[in-house]
């Protein structure tokens, strides 16, 4: 039987450097305020080159490996992630290009939840789709609903990257919710497979 | 517990009205050689008008009707669609236009699985990525894994709309497998779910 | 020389058929407001039947033909759309399907300017794309800038589909004057290649 | 009047770092046959960092500024992409989200053509439309057309990185003289509207 007590181990992908970012402070949102059955612990993507084959072939750098790690670790993902140059920004699909690399892929079949974070009325919806398009192809089960887009973040998080709007924040809780909910059912889904050969 | 000896109704959906159309006659090719535990139907979209909020406000037609109750009805949906103009056909988003107005809405939690053919060489790849997005808003649960996309479709069909290449009919039966094991992945899920609560 | 005071023709098309369409209304303040050198005319999409070659081998229907020789005629093109399930509308997408197939291909070489209209907050923006991308195959040429997505349309029409907000009249505005500065752009430099030769 | 003896100046831009990544090589193909009247050079990517808005605001790195003051000296753009993920490549990303962040926009109004390698029969499709909906943001006037995909790259380029496809230079070609038409069309329709004033 699935163990539905088990704590889900869920990897925060923040698509952002920048210590200040919106980004990365909802994923602190997320965090602070997830069930008693998860826990969320964030990846560091500041310390991974710009790839490049000819690198990789050398070695794989260890900020890399972490990822990797991190990633085969996790019961399921979340990416909080701005929108630049009306797509995902470089420092997310940097990470996911060497990722993408690595076989058996670390990627394949993990839960994903996507949010965004932006100081435009857009809230970054047209990064989600490049994004939701690259776990396709790495075989990436996202969740569907809720999206979250933040509009006009700057007006929501304080200067201390305090998410300060209530709504926002019970949006972020309903999409953390239902991610574990849909972890939680691929999870039973798996093993019931698993069980019925 | 979920029974997995039950047949899986799958309606399949083919984006072109045209009689010898390439992708209605995929979809012909994976009815024919469906796994013993499936039941492919086809959707017949020819009858659906153009969508017009104001005609729905007075009546929904007969054709959508029938659809929905067909949607509804099915475990999982198999999309087989031509690329138009580098997106997927009015066709198409015609129906599922008609179709996202219903509530509770039909398309919600069903598993789906998305086919393209065409004579050039991407094979409809355009199409499918814009119909995946849809089926996020309506909350459908499309495979990743494998993709099909029909290359020259004019040299892998005879004039009877036979498909004569063995090797792109293996590939249509890998995914229509990969369909109905999806299907029962997540009915399992929802199952063990609903009986946990 | 370019004749820089002729009036431009720019052919309307709205992908609503709904009457009270807030983006027919927006087509409507296009018009009402353009500068004095240009004239805006409607396309009419309502009896354009679903898109079938086999309908179309035997005869185009009266209201593409129609269609067709309005985008012959124009000097520059005006979409007004919404966003149905994350794309453009079927409407607007049949009737680009059929036009399509004409050879001389109509749309090759027209410029044209896109604006969306939503009761969302994201005013239609992931319909925008889809459509640009599918001028890519017809080789319009879409205005880059000023984007127009009126977010939260019911606020902003009145019951008689007026235009009630300034702001967005202003946007509008300055979309259809870049219209006509790209349009003659265009026409000035093609005017000059010819001659050159 | 527009002088059409000056030398048009193209910066190519590779989204591989690869040594003998096919996409550079494609750009040495397209400088190699380039008309008399053009002339190709290449931008170098592999000195930027990855993006982050802190170290930018300390200082913009050197290869940033030098890739500025690249584009800005050039009359067109050639992008020349792999497709990583179902997208363009981070690398490619990176260069572009760095020099969206100048004011003004050295991208602004310039002409520019992308075309795309890659050893999958589907030739790097998924990648351009992502580059061109960047490419909206920053005012560049993409080529419609032709497009250019190189599938299966490994078939036509030999060991030392050269093309041995003629039906490839050839298709590689036609865009190359249809991006400078297409610079000298935006440049002289440019020039027509200055003196119109």
């Amino acid at each position: 039987m699935t163990d539905s007590s088990k704590t889900l181990n869920v990897l925060g992908i923040s698509g952002s450097l920048r210590r200040d970012s919106y980004n990365t402070a909802a994923l602190r949102v997320a965090r602070d305020n997830a069930p008693s059955d998860m826990n969320i612990e964030f990846a560091d993507l500041s310390e991974i080159p710009l790839y490049n084959q000819d690198l990789r072939d050398e070695k794989v750098p260890a900020a890399v490996t972490k990822l990797v790690e991190q990633i085969i670790a996790a019961d399921a993902l979340l990416f909080s992630t701005p929108e630049y140059n009306y797509s995902m920004p470089a420092v997310l699909k940097n990470a996911i290009d060497w990722v993408s690399r690595e076989q058996p892929q670390p990627f394949a079949g993990k839960p994903a939840a996507i949010m965004s974070s932006s100081m435009s009325l857009l809230g970054g919806v047209r990064a989600q789709y490049d994004l939701r398009r690259s776990m396709v192809f790495l075989d990436v089960h996202c969740l569907n609903k809720p999206e979250v887009m933040i509009a006009s973040a700057h007006e929501r998080f304080d200067e201390q990257g305090r998410l300060t709007d209530e709504d926002t924040k019970a949006h972020i809780n309903k999409m953390v919710v239902a991610l574990g909910k849909w972890t939680r059912l691929l999870q039973a889904g798996k093993q019931f497979q698993a069980g019925d050969k």
